[in-house]
């Protein structure tokens, strides 16, 4: 963009020039997001709100957090990066999220929701003791507002006695539309307009002085309303609740928000996103089985579960923004006999996992977790890479863990799934390639010979990039004159120790797209522990993955091709 | 204790007669937790209404989920389980906390704060599904109501469109006295009567209908009070605010609650509390160094800082049971260039899984989290085992994770951790051996060669009570003519590799206070992966461990000592 517009030129400018600039930003946004995929209806509406916080305050010397960051991009186009903002989501190009190791103006770095407030508290609070007096923001999305952190940083205001500005950028929506009891409040005050006392006592309660709802997509409006809470921050926390029309400015994000939260750059045809393969098989099964239910955390599209939630809404839970919540609630309907499907990311599944431990797993209770966006995900970045999950879960007693590797096994293990009476994880990343249509039944805990070879040579993976990947090995050995086995360890736990024992080779290699540490690789050295196999791991180093193409960081991060494919022939070498 | 009351009996009693039987319950469990240990103050406080609700509801048909799960004694004993109450906290003793294997009355096991709504509210959902009517109640503690999960829950009632009794237990303590907005909120109802329409709005705003505050400790007052919460449930859930007086009845109790909320049966001269450790050297730190920060959730003096709080009390958080919360809080403020120490029991730490991830590691910020009550901690059971810390933390990036031998390598580690610019876990058990007072420097990643021997046997152990067995085998191996090598890992991350590298012997075993999955034992496995040595594994099994005593649950779960020296002994002779 032709832009580059600093903190000066901003303090100068007119109304007129601000509103320029805003629709040149969302026109950059738009044509960039097109390119290189990314969040595009959350950064359209949040335009006109981030250039008037950057009219208002002094960046970097005061702070801005941003709750999950996802909003961000403004800010970035703004705080001297639009020269290479057209190399968003890419490796070595910008982070779709704030990252500190970027730029100055990034404080504070997310990706999770529901850190701002905690974070700008606990920066606010630094501030106070170092003795300096700079200025605290948390943009805060009202999806956010559901979730327990922002309750606990809110019940602690009162404690930390401190000052920041939560900014509540309030459009309606998390991924799907905002639910629950404070999304109704938030509303209430919207159509009532400001000021209705019962309702912001909620907020009041907690020591914070209210101001009422502005248009967050007036820039005139959103540089008068900061120009006061920047005033008002002097006596104690302000928050500041702003509407805003999500995907503001773009027809069609305007009238389909919740399609159009992330966008991917492209789609390729024999590609299927395993969200829909878990709500069609989910859907499928319930028909038959009154004893399913579905329950979501604020992400009922973008986990294939509308469909669900439209044929059964009464067994059907998006909760907001609440992984823990949705767990135990999960755990205890499976108390009283009900076979509950708790469909969630990788990564978010990270903030359920005390849950998981004491609620589902300590009772032993028959919770199917359906674990999408697994391994490397790729332009996201370090925040959403599910490569911890393999590790996290297989530490914990009574859960199996199982890695479909492919669609049909995926369907497999779903209609398996029904009636196991244990807790369940089964994890999968975001596509695959589309299935034969060939569903076999799925026993627990037993593997798959993909082939079988007398050489002395086996290759063991989960999960569909590895196994493509041993697979693709294969074709390339056998032009070279050699061959290996190669077993798809569809569960992580139990293991299919009799598979393991039986294996006659020497040379093992396993493959996984999970860190090293504690993940497939640790279990296959555990088991044959002096078992005389010679045995590599391939799994990703311990170092948080950056974001950037898949493939290129699984290479980067340690499932090496060429480096798998050399050590094999040396293990050929030495027969 | 001699009654044995059942609900029928209850059902008929007077006034006059449940009073008695108040006293008596209350004599019982002051008996048994004299002799038992358990939790005192806030089972004395909760007897009226506990009788109350098995007088008013008919148990088990109708659930009660215990928040915590703590204050269940008179629960216990008012449900078929009188006669074994003195059994309780024993090995293949009735537990401490509600347990669905135990009793049909317990429907829901807990242990750690905040699940009890959401988990009434997902047995009240899975209720309605099923076409059933029976009632159910949460019964939560004013400290729970700071917690995010709670939250979460309320903020579905709006949802979830059923009913439950939320019976607010509020005697203004968790651990700690009870502290933050909602405190507040609940104390300004207290003292102002109840009805004040701008603090219940709170509550009236998730679609909860208040029932303004009882006296808990009035039994006539609670049967009326829940009779009418009863009728009231008809039309959707009802929160009944009672107020009662922790260690009601126990004049010790009654004067220093925060001190008898746990009670241990006896104490060993010869011993010393790490906490009392980690208070005064933190202290001691913090006087030269003004960047020094204490956080804690809920427990300030289980955790050994009352002595920090009082000295620098601007310097001193206790953010309520936050887990959560408190993680990004010490985040934030690393990122202004303090220095927080964040003290935690093991298995809550669970609770800030992610944000050990997202914030502190994936920032590679100088937070030092001290994490007390590692291993098998004994009496309280499944839900406060800390076997699972060394596999859930060594699985994250950035992070060092120390494991202290003894008091004085605490202290050494704790000064060392002072100047140490990046993540760091300090993980100890509950109590171990007085120190000899000589504090020597602790050098990052450093192992230390306690007893070196040229035979092919060596012992890597990790942790007081490891290394302690590992220092009784050699004693008694040492008897009968042989000898081994003993490593103390002080760090599990990063690993001493040198000195790993420069260990001569064949024959390796490992012995650690931690799960066998992604604890030490897998560390030194990957490590000597095709270096050829012969290695053996102790750790805990893939189970949950219950409660009992500590040394004889190690035995019983994986660490068994006849089985170490069989095995040294075998690997003597193998030679």
């Amino acid at each position: 963009m032709a832009i580059e517009i600093n903190g000066e030129a901003l303090k100068a400018a007119s109304s007129l020039q601000l509103k320029k600039w805003c629709e040149e930003i969302r026109a950059e946004i738009c044509e960039t997001v097109a390119v290189c995929g990314g969040h595009l209806s959350s950064n359209l509406g949040a335009v006109e709100l981030t250039v008037a916080l950057h009219k208002t305050f002094d960046f970097p010397n005061d702070k801005i957090v941003f709750d999950v960051g996802h909003q961000c991009y403004t800010h970035k186009l703004l705080s001297g990066r639009a020269d290479r903002f057209h190399t968003l989501r890419r490796e070595g190009g910008l982070s779709g999220f704030p990252k500190r190791t970027e730029s100055e103006y990034d404080c504070y770095d997310t990706g999770h929701a529901g850190t701002a407030l905690s974070a700008a508290l606990g920066i606010a609070k630094a501030r106070d003791l170092k003795g300096e007096t700079f200025s605290v923001v948390a943009l805060i999305g009202d999806g956010s507002f559901n979730n327990g952190l922002i309750y606990e940083a809110l019940n602690s205001l009162k404690i930390l006695h401190t000052s920041v500005l939560i900014l509540l950028n309030d459009n309606g929506m998390s991924i799907s539309p905002t639910v629950g009891g404070v999304h109704e409040v938030l509303d209430e005050i919207k159509t009532e307009g400001s000021f209705c006392r019962n309702d912001i006592a909620l907020f009041e309660q907690f020591g914070l002085q209210y101001m009422g709802v502005y248009d967050g997509n007036d820039v005139e409006d959103m540089c008068d309303a900061l120009k006061i809470a920047k005033e008002k921050l002097k006596s104690g926390s302000v928050l500041l609740h702003v509407s805003t029309q999500k995907g503001r400015g773009h027809p069609f994000c305007e009238s389909a928000p919740d399609r159009t939260h992330g966008v991917s750059p492209k789609q390729e045809d024999d590609r299927v996103e395993y969200a829909s393969v878990l709500g069609g098989e989910l859907t499928a099964l319930a028909e038959g089985d009154r004893r399913i239910v579905a329950v979501t955390a604020a992400m009922t599209d973008s986990l294939g579960l509308r469909g669900f939630f439209e044929r059964f809404p009464e067994r059907a839970f998006d909760v907001g923004i609440c992984e823990e919540h949705a767990s135990v609630l999960c755990a205890a309907m499976a108390t009283e006999g009900m076979k509950p499907y708790y469909a969630i990311y990788s990564t978010f599944l990270q903030r359920a996992f005390d849950e998981l431990i004491h609620d589902v797993c300590g009772q032993n209770l028959p919770v199917t977790f359906c674990i999408d966006r697994s391994g490397i995900t790729g332009a996201d970045g370090e925040t959403h890479q599910g490569v911890f999950d393999l590790s996290y879960l297989s530490l914990i007693p009574n859960l199996t863990v199982a890695i479909p590797k492919d669609e049909d096994e995926f369907r497999g293990m779903l209609r398996m799934s029904k009636d196991y009476n244990a807790p369940l994880a089964i994890r999968y990343p975001r596509a695959g390639k589309k299935g034969k249509g060939c569903v076999l039944p799925i026993e627990i805990g037993k593997f798959e010979l993909i082939h079988s070879s007398i050489s002395d040579i086996a290759i063991i993976a989960a999960g569909e990039i590895p196994l493509a990947a041993a697979e693709n090995l294969l074709r390339r050995a056998q032009k070279e004159g050699f061959d290996f086995t190669i077993v798809n360890a569809r569960f992580l736990k139990p293991l299919d120790e009799a598979l393991l024992l039986s294996l006659p080779q020497k040379y093992v290699v396993t493959i996984e797209d999970n860190v090293a540490i504690g993940g497939l690789g640790d279990a296959i050295d555990r088991f044959y522990l002096n078992r005389g196999k010679v045995i590599r791991n391939f799994a990703y180093r311990d170092e948080f993955i950056p974001h950037g193409e898949a493939g290129a960081l699984a290479e980067r991060f340690g499932v090496e091709k060429e480096e798998i494919f050399r050590y094999l022939k040396e293990c050929y070498a030495r027969g």
